[in-house]
This record gives structure tokens, C-alpha cells and sequence, in this order.
């Protein structure tokens, strides 16, 4: 379904047209999104030189076998345990033509063999890979925004199955751990750092699940995601359990309207900075503007966060394909936090939405 | 009972033997170790800036309130959303009157950081972290192989528990995912890329659990760790379903007498390199040379792999408090592969291993 020799013509085009003479990959998405396949990143280096005529996987001895098996590039130079990685890189880069110039690399290779890299090639200049291929990345293709749609349905399926089971005591742990084992059950191969908060802890936008006990008139705020078959999940809901407090109701109002604000802007053409505008707006016209600390929203794919970013001052286009956050939020140091979130994808007309969950503040039974 | 001034101290102290003006940690293992806090990774930069005076953490506003409130290191520098943490770290760094010379840089910091570090502190020469605090790591305080224990421990019981249970036909993947499901229970905070393996597959040293199912007369390779309270465990048992064939038998008998050797090697003096080439030359006796295809052991700690690395030609000693895994193994492509891991934890006198399952080949009931 997806084309991996078709997307590394596309990565060889975009080479060119930034002038880079190699793009050197390491274990990563952008290594994923090349070749179909990727791995934790260890204290070895294995990973792809892509040239505008060749191509190659570089890999160490112990993993040849499971390369060679998984990765449709036929090219594979193997290292062996006493020897440099980066020396083979430079060798090849030789062989290839490419070992001069500015290259694209890794944007995670560690810093540690960065340095090996530059001690190797020191005649090249090094820029980011995803200038080159962030372009490519954030437009999805057909089948990736299906796979996405797949993950996002893991993650909402997950998410009401376990709130409707939710009371007063449980506490948010184990909220979060049942949300995740629902997500693993279901085929997700990991899960992100989900965030279950109550009250106060809400506050905070990145608090994780904590021991703290589910309680009666307070905020819950659960924003979790997955990755189902390589792509990514991102969802959030505020509740609350019984009655919710008017300032509650109020600012979660603002939320509301400012999600819809954005989701009515987002189209081909629009500028992504006027999208985080409009929902900035909304919500500094009810009276919370300063409790909206951070931006709209982040793009989504085979990483949990990549481009494009929904932020004030991005002049950029939204683009058909791109996919995205938009999650709205509204923090009150102390006393709560509230947040909107869903993963849209645009389309040629507008936006779509990859999950569907109520959007009104959900009130739990008490 | 883990006192992070104090390492922070000895820090210091590396750092002046080896001539460092800063050290400068990203979110990290380093960072975990230094100040008992760190997080996954993001695309923003949050770390620390430690010079031989001074010592603050640079935040981005939205982790203000976490770092705030989890690190108890007091002087905290928050850049917002529109600025370079990287110009705030060069301005902090004039401030401690540390702006020139060897810089000490987390290992870790991916690329597109570093590019910006770099430019941010041209006149400073960037070398990785490690060489300040691996011998640091290395050598673990009491209260640490405590917590080693206590991983290993969760990770022993649940995978006894688990091929208490296990028939053929069962998928590999089941197994793995309840022996990971076990060792949430039981507290772990994460589990690493967990390989339960048949027959062929369990000749590739880093095969993944796979769909294929157990089956009788083949060898079943668990290799499982988990995190626990930051620390690490690994463990690596082999089984045969039924009666073991008379090669399988042989080679796991050199694998044993392999660790054997290690073993009764492994004591405060006696070189890494040495303890390596024991175990190799008991499996090449056995004829099996060819088969032992990788290291004998590497350290293990906060990171599932690092320093000290138990491999040929390495002269450094064991030191007391060294932790490494010892696990000999052999693979047969096309066959069955064979190892045997227990991590070691370095005593006065000798060694203690942290695991103590049964060592011989495990015959499973078919």
C-alpha cells in the first residue's frame, strides 16, 4: 500500500532542489517513512546514505540478517564490531560521489555520533534531514491517512470503554493504565505519555497520571494516544464528576468555541498561524486569554509531534494531507485545566476530523 | 536515599580532572542522574547548564510548573514559546563566566540541537557527557543495586510465572505480552523491546516476538527487562518444548560452561576484555566459536545498555559496583539460537547476580 521506492524519488527530487548531495538517516522515522522500517535506537549506528543516484543500508553484523529480511534495499554494507560505522559512511559517501558538499542528516542522531559523523566527513556541511523531507512527511497520502484513522479509532475506543467504568476514589492511574491496556488489546504496538489528571494536577498541561483519587465536583482531564501500525493517535477530553463549578462551565465554553473557530478555518490555502489566531481570539474574548499558554496545535504522523505546527506567526499554508492537532486549553494554576483535542486531517475542501467523541465538557455519574 | 547533590558534586570534580568548563544535559539518563528527574525527550530543550560554580535548569514555560515542583535544583531559567533556549544557554553560560573551552554535552542531544548549540557557542569545543559521568554510572551506589534488585526481581517473577503457563501452539507474541503485563503489575514503569523467539527466529540476536507459535521439539528464546523505579533489568532464559535435540543440548552446554567461566572470573581487578575472551574460549573449544557473534556482556543501569562494555580487547577493570549482564550465546541460521543472561552486580570479592532462575536448558511440558 504505501510506496517506499516512490517516496525516496520524491526525497531524491527535494534533495536536489535544496542542493544536498547525500541525506544520511539513522534509526528514526524519517528512516521509517524511506524504507518501511526502523527501530529503537541503540548505541550502534544502522541506518540508510541515500545519494541522488545510489543508495545503500548501513548496517552492523549482529543486525544483517534481520535488515536483510525486513528492508526491500537491496544495497547492504554490514560493519563489524571493532571497526567505525562513520569510516564505512565516508568510504561510501566516496564511492557514491557524495562526499563533499552540505548533506542532510538525521535530525536525532545523538550527539555522540555527530561528532564521529564530523570527524568523518569533515569536508561536508550538515544540515537537517527534515528540511528535506518534513515537506513530504506532513502531507499524507491516502493510505496513511487510513492508518491514522485506524489509531485514532483505537485510541476513542479505548477512552470510552474505560470512562464509562470511571467513580470517584479510582484513582488516575489506574485510569491511565486502563485506558493503555484497552489500546494494547486492540493492536496498538505503544502507547504515549498519557496524562490523567485531576483537579489542580489538570493545571499543569503536561502532568502525568498520577495516584491522585478521582474526586466528586473536580476536573478530569485524560489526553492519551497510540501508535497502530506506525502512525500516531492523539486525543484529549475534560470531564468532570457531577456538577461542574460555573467557572468551569464557562471556560470550558471558550475552549469550545475556540476549537469550532479553528476547525471552521482549516483549509487548503489558509495560513496555519491564522488558524491559532482565530481560536486565540475566541478565547481572549471571553476573559482568558492569558490562561491559553501554549499553541494551538502540532503535527502528526509516524511521529507523535511533527510538522506542521499550528502556532501564532506561522505563515505557512495548511496543505491537503496535512494532518494535525487542534486543541485548544485553558489552565488556572491551582484549580484546573481544561482541553479540546482531535487529530484532523485536511482535505480538498476542508477538514476532517479522525475522531468523533462528544465535544461538549462530559459530566461522569458521581 | 539517592543524594543528588552529592553526585552533582563529584560531577565537579570529573569535570575539573578532565578540563570541562559546563556541562550541559538535555532530557536524559545524565539529566536522571544528576538531579532525579528527567522526561522523554521532546522537541523543545529542557536540561541543565552545571559549571564548576554554578548549576541551573532551562525550561521552556509550559514545564515550568513540573520542573518546578520534581527538581530540587532551585535556580531555574524559563525561555518562552518565540526564543532559542539555545541563546538563553549561551547567556547563562556568560553569566557562570563559562562561555569558552571544553564543554561537556549530553550524548544524547539529537542533531537538529546540536546544530543550534553550535552556532549559539561557536567558540566552544563540544564533547560528549559521558566522558565525565560514564565511570560515574558505572559504578553503582548501594541504594542502586538495590533498586537493580528489585527490577530484576519483578522481571524473574514474571516470566517463571509465565512459562509456568505456556503450550504449544501458543503465539510468541502472547507470551511476550504477558510477561510484560505481568511486569506492569508487579510496578514497572516500562518494558524493553521484549524478544520471545522460536526455533529459526531465535537465531537472530535481536529478533522481536513474532506471531508464529510455539512448538514442541524447538528452543523458545526469552530475552525481558523492565524498568522499576528508573533502574533496569535484563534476563535472558532459553527453553526447549519436549525432549531438546542432541545439538541443541551440546551447544547449550557450551553456552553454560561459557558463563561459568565468565563468572568465576568476574571480580574488582580483573579486566572486561578478559572476562569476554573466557566465555569465548570455552564455546570455540566446544566448537562453537563461530556461532558466539556477539559481546559477552555490556553494562546496564538507568540506560538498558552502558558503560562498562564486556567485549574483546577491552582492558579497563571491574570495578566494585559494576552491573552488566553476562550472556553468552550461540546461533545456528536457518536452526535455533541459545543464550544464557543474568546481570552481575561486581563485590569485593567477586560477583552477585541480580537473577537466579534455573541455568540449565529448561524443558517446557509439551
Amino acid at each position: 500500500m504505501l510506496d517506499y521506492p516512490a517516496r525516496r524519488a520524491l526525497a531524491r527530487t527535494r534533495m536536489q532542489q535544496e542542493g544536498m548531495n547525500a541525506l544520511l538517516l539513522f534509526l528514526s522515522s524519517h528512516l521509517l517513512y524511506l524504507v518501511g522500517w526502523s527501530d529503537s535506537p541503540g548505541e550502534r549506528f544502522l541506518g540508510a546514505l541515500i545519494t541522488p543516484e545510489r543508495e545503500a543500508m548501513i548496517v552492523p553484523r549482529l543486525y544483517a540478517d534481520e535488515v536483510s529480511a525486513r528492508v526491500g534495499l537491496p544495497d547492504l554494507r554490514i560493519w563489524e564490531e571493532e571497526t567505525s560505522p562513520f569510516e564505512l559512511v565516508a568510504r561510501l559517501a566516496r564511492e557514491f560521489g557524495a562526499a563533499r558538499g552540505r548533506w542532510a542528516v538525521d535530525d536525532g542522531l545523538p550527539f555522540h555520533m555527530v561528532r564521529r559523523l564530523q570527524g568523518a566527513v569533515p569536508g561536508c556541511t550538515l544540515v537537517p534531514a527534515s528540511r528535506v523531507l518534513a515537506p513530504l512527511r506532513a502531507q499524507k497520502e491516502a493510505g496513511e491517512v487510513a492508518r491514522m484513522r485506524e489509531a485514532a479509532r483505537t485510541t476513542q475506543e479505548a477512552v470510552t470503554e474505560t470512562l464509562a467504568e470511571v467513580r470517584p476514589g479510582l484513582p488516575a492511574r489506574e485510569v491511565a493504565a486502563a485506558i493503555e491496556n484497552r489500546m494494547r488489546r486492540k493492536g496498538a504496538s505503544a502507547v504515549a505519555g498519557s496524562i490523567v489528571a485531576v483537579g489542580p494536577t489538570a493545571a499543569l498541561p503536561h502532568a502525568r497520571a498520577a495516584e491522585e483519587p478521582l474526586r466528586a465536583g473536580e476536573v478530569l482531564l485524560v489526553d492519551v494516544g497510540c501508535r497502530y501500525r506506525d502512525y500516531r493517535s492523539d486525543l484529549t477530553r475534560s470531564y468532570v464528576l457531577g456538577e461542574a463549578p460555573v467557572k468551569v462551565r464557562q471556560a470550558y465554553r471558550a475552549v469550545r468555541d475556540a476549537y469550532e473557530a479553528a476547525r471552521g478555518l482549516i483549509r487548503p490555502g489558509m495560513a496555519l498561524g491564522e488558524v491559532d489566531r482565530a481560536a486565540r481570539e475566541v478565547i481572549a474574548r471571553a476573559g482568558f486569554g492569558a490562561n491559553f499558554i501554549h499553541r494551538l496545535g502540532h503535527g502528526i504522523g509516524l511521529d507523535p509531534k511533527e510538522e506542521p505546527y499550528v502556532v501564532a506567526g506561522n505563515t505557512d499554508p495548511c496543505l491537503l494531507g496535512h494532518t494535525f492537532s487542534v486543541e485548544p486549553g485553558v489552565y488556572f494554576p491551582g484549580e484546573f485545566g481544561l482541553r479540546l483535542e482531535d487529530v484532523v486531517a485536511v482535505t480538498e475542501t476542508g477538514n476532517e476530523a479522525l475522531t468523533d467523541l462528544p465535544r461538549d465538557l462530559i459530566v461522569l455519574p458521581v
